[in-house]
Formats: C-alpha cells, structure tokens, sequence
C-alpha cells in the first residue's frame, strides 16, 4: 500500500482514532463530564463526526473560520465553542454568520473583547452565549483573578446580544488544583451576584484521564487525543500503538554508515519540540535520532550502523501532532473496514 | 491600510525584496558568478521573474511539483535545477513532463538515484543533467569523498539519458574553504576522467556577499536574501530594514502589565528558532521577547510595561522567513507603485 503514497505523507490510522475516542468518552461519561474535542488536532469534518457519534455535546474551535469549514463540511456539527478572543468587523460578521447556523459559544477575557462581541450581536434575536477564559497558571490568556473573572461575567450579562455562559481555561500541565482553586472561587463568587454559571469547561490531553481531579468543572475539550503523538507518549500518556497520525517518508539519501536522509523535514514534522530531543520518533527503530530537520530533509543518525536504503521508508510518529495536521492539504486515512482514503484537511491553514 | 488586512497576515514589501535582489545580482556579476535563487523562500513565480529580470540564469526548486507550479505560474521561468535526489515512478514521471517544458538539472548522491533517472530519461532526445551532490561539511545529503564525487560523475556519464552537468553542494555556513577544497579536487579528478565539469554551484545567504572566496564555484543559489530574516540580521548579515517579509499580528490579550498575546502563533510563525531565543522581533520594540508559541497565540513579554492595547497591530520579523512562507496560502505585497496586492503561494505545500 505504501508504494502507492507519495511521501511524505501524513497517514491517519482510523481504527487507532476510535479507540482513542472511545476511551476518553468513556472515562468522562463515567465522570460526569461533557467532552467538546479541539478539533485543530485533526481539521477534519469526519473525524469530529466520529467524536459526536461516541456522545461529545459538540466540538472546540479556535478560529471562525475553522469553525465555518467544520460546518459546511459535515451538518451534524450542531454546537460549537471559539475558544479565542475575537476581534476586528470582518472576524465579527463571520462570527455572526455562524451564530446562525449552529449553537455558538465564545470566549472573552476583557471588556474590550466582550463589547465588539456586544456590539455585532446588539438586536439580533438569539443572544450570544460567552464564557470568561480565566488563566489557571499557563499563563497565556485569561483573566488573572476570580474577582477579575466574575466582574467581567457581570460585565458580559449586562451587554446587550450576549448571555453569560459559564468559565472557560486552557489550563497548565498539572494543574488540577489551580483550576479546582480558581474555578471554585469565581463559581462562588458570581453565584453570590445572583448569576448561575453555566458550562466550566477546562482541557488538556496531557491530564485528561484526572479530570476527575476537578469535580467543579462541567466540560473537557481534549484535542491531541485523537491521534496521539511522541510528546504524549514521552509523558506516559499513551504507547506508540495509540498514536493514530504517523509520518511516512521516504529514505532519499544514505551518504554515511550511521546516517539517512528522508524527504520529510520541517515542512511534515515541524520544527515543535515541546521539550523532546529530536524531531520524532521512527517506528521500530529506538536507535534513531532524526536530530535535524530542513525544509525537506529529515537527518536520521544512529549510534549503530543506520541500515537503511535508499527507496525505503519509514514511519515516524511526530512530536507534535495538531502542527502537523496544518502543514498537510491532505491526509491518508486508513481503516479496516475502509482501506485507504484521501481526505482534504479542510479547516487547515485558516487565518479568520 | 493594515485594518483592511485580516490577521495573522504575512506581509511582503516588494521595493526591499527588489533591492535584495539587486544587491547580491551584483555582487555575482562582479564577481563573475551566475546566480540561480532557491524559490523555497518564496514560492511566488512573481518573484521569481524579478530575480531573472536583474540577471539570474534560472531557479532552484527542492521539488519537482514545486517547480512545476512554479513554471505554470511564469512562462519566463526556462531553466530550473532540482537540487534533490528524485526517487519513486511518479516523481520520476513528474520530472520527465518538467524536462519537456524547461531546460532542467538535478542532483544526484547516490548510484541508486543516478539508475532511477536513468530509467526515467533513456531513449529520449534530450539527456536530463545530473549534478553530483557532495558533502562540504554540512552532513546533509551528498557524496562524501572527492573520490565518490568523480566515480559518480563517470557514472552519470556512461548512463543512458543522462549528461553529466556538474557539482552541487549546500554548505555549512562558514565553510568556504572546505567548498574551495573538495570541488578543486573533484574537478581536477573529474578531468583527469577527460570529462569536462559544467556548473559548479553553491549556496547560502549567510556567506554570499563572501562567495568570491570560492573561485572554483560558477554559481551560486541564494534563498534567503529575497526576503532576510531575523536568524540574518542576528548574523549581522542584514538590518531590520532590509527584511521584506514580516507577520502582521494583532493583540488578543493583554492580560499583566508585562504580557501581551497576539493571533500569530506557530502557525504564522512556525516553532523554528535557528539557535535563537524567541520566536521573531517586534519592530520597534527591542524589549520584548516572543518567548512562547502555540497554534494560534504567541506570547510577548517585557522587562518593563508591555504597553499594547487589545485590537493594535504589531509586525513581526520570524526568525525564518522561507518556512513562514509555506505555512500561508497567500501573501499581502506592498509596493510603492502598486499599492497592496494579494498573491497566492503557488509552490506551497507541495509534496511531489
């Protein structure tokens, strides 16, 4: 089958996927918790179709227009969340066209951001649901205090065209306490104010399967747990066997006993490490390091000799796998029952 | 004009790529050098027929598709050298349409590569120029003896549909003397064979305007100086003002005194860091460091107050401006005599 690919090719084992799915709904319906998967992980209609089949409530977005090419690529999307700040008329009109379409859900961290929101869905019949992103200790958005936090859920009830939907936070690795800690004072906090809190919605692969750690929040959004990746499975999240995206290359050059190159570099695995050494892993090869990338060129060293020919190739699992999926117009989808299929990553490389 | 922009946007200034272009042209022609640019740095056949027009003999792709795309785009485009080892039945048949639509070269490093392109091109009426790859020191591809060079030389020489075009290497940064020395011996070995060496073409923006310490090279192949980067103004290569490619990104956050987020993450900017610290410069801010990339936020931060407001735009010069350029499907160029354009990247994302 591989002889038919044209590498480098990104490949998405289907079957892994599933099981992927189907153990996190499993341990969250166990828990009590609503999923709502990121979907940049995999960009893909029919993927999120599979999540929404397993009993997500819905799918995570973190760009409009990411959102606007989920929906028109499957209308059983039906509930999506933004989980970003949006700014700017062209962004805001887009958001207002999705709102007409689906269940919509938005993020805000300051009044700035909730007064554009405010003013696109001013008059409009059904008002825009739009949770405070508050930050847990990631320290990237979010307001840093649960008073900050409850005064801008006030601010968001008071506006007009939005309703206050609940807390939302992308919170650090290991974080369960400061999310319990934090999400519990906001919750008092604005209940004491007379709001109810709707949705607390927190995420993560990395800690999913302790979600349970945080019994204040409602809802999980896991993203890379779909496919997996060599970053998971260096922190005991996962084995290579659950890692449902690889990168198939290619060996293109053997110019030294210990060494390959393969014609996936930087523009198939990026250049993330997220704090690994190396730039992926080669199946069945431990002894390998790919300890450079280029553009096209992927450096394959080994302590041994590197056995490989030139025309051969190799899978590698990638640091990191949602970046991945953005560099790819396509991806080859392989399942038992359907053999191998093309599918066009829709909602990739979306700027809105 | 930046609020008609949609950001994160990647924003070309057309008049400093033309004097990019002018500079190194010049050199080489003092320098009695032909010039042969690498379009991975921008991908655009635009930009490709200004680096013809002030001199170049031709362009340098890493891909067949890429130069195939590159040539629908420009019917000024006559004359392209692959510098990458062509294996597999469809590149070699992608290759094969390319030879009968421009005047093509490609590498070579291996015998395995040199038998495929031979079966590829025998019995055609114009033999494929095939350049041996050698390793001046950067361990890449590329033969890795002067010794195998000439061997594969002959090699390439006694192969039906092939001609013997030369040598091709891409060298470390620095490593003048080890190109003087390795191809001065691969071309005396070569014609001692009594066979003659066509090009003998190097490359690399960071030594450029020092190629005329390689007197046994005839060409050479820039990429980066079209557009520079921040990895070159950090080698003192270039000033800020000479970087024809910046990211415009607009604040999201401003959630501490010392810390903005702005829409360009990893996907505008991409995760490669080239040996520095932080993701890109803000211009006109010296202060703060991009410390902190995901998909869609970057992180800014500062010693003293950030002083950016949610909504403002900031521009950002990446650390690498070639992979910046495959992560979008179009750019906004800027020129003072045609205002704002928006060009597809035509070369981008391509496998083949």
């Amino acid at each position: 089958m591989s002889d038919e690919i044209q590498t480098p090719a990104v490949m998405i084992d289907l079957d892994v996927v599933r099981t992927n799915i189907a153990r996190f709904q499993s341990f969250a319906d166990r828990h009590g918790l609503t999923v709502r998967p990121h979907i940049k992980t995999h960009k893909l209609p029919q993927v999120a179709e599979l999540q929404l089949e397993a009993g997500a409530i819905g799918i995570t977005c973190q760009k409009v227009s990411e959102a606007l090419s989920m929906v028109e690529g499957s209308d059983r999307i039906k509930d999506v969340l933004i989980t970003y700040n949006i700014i700017g008329d062209e962004k805001l009109s887009r958001l207002v066209e999705l709102a007409d379409r689906v269940s919509l859900s938005v993020v805000a961290d300051s009044v700035a951001v909730v007064d554009g929101l405010s003013a696109a869905f001013a008059g409009r019949p059904k008002p825009l649901r739009v949770l405070v992103e508050c930050n847990t200790g990631a320290d990237r958005c979010g307001v840093s205090s649960p008073d900050a936090a409850a005064a801008l859920a006030s601010h968001i009830a008071a506006s007009a065209g939005l309703a206050f939907g609940g807390l939302m936070t992308y919170p650090p690795v290991g974080g369960q306490l400061q999310v319990q800690q934090f999400m519990g004072e906001v919750k008092a906090l604005i209940e004491a104010d007379g709001l109810s809190v709707g949705s607390i919605t927190t995420g993560g692969t990395p800690d999913m399967m302790t979600a349970d750690l945080n019994p204040v929040a409602t809802e999980y959004r896991p993203g890379t747990y779909v496919y997996n990746d060599r970053s998971l499975v260096a922190r005991g999240v996962c084995s290579w066997e659950d890692c449902a995206l690889t990168v198939l290359a290619t060996v293109v050059s053997v110019p030294a006993a210990n060494r390959a190159i393969i014609d996936a570099g930087s523009k198939a695995l990026t250049s993330d490490l997220l704090g690994l050494t190396g730039y992926g892993h080669v199946l069945g090869r431990d002894d390998i390091t790919i300890d450079q990338l280029s553009e096209e060129h992927g450096r394959l060293v080994s302590d041994g000799p590197i056995g490989l020919k030139v025309g051969q190739t190799v899978r590698i699992v990638p640091n990191h796998a949602c970046v991945v999926t953005n560099m790819t117009d396509f991806v080859h989808v392989v399942s038992a029952s359907r053999g191998l299929e093309v599918w066009p990553v829709v909602a990739r490389g979306k700027v809105l």
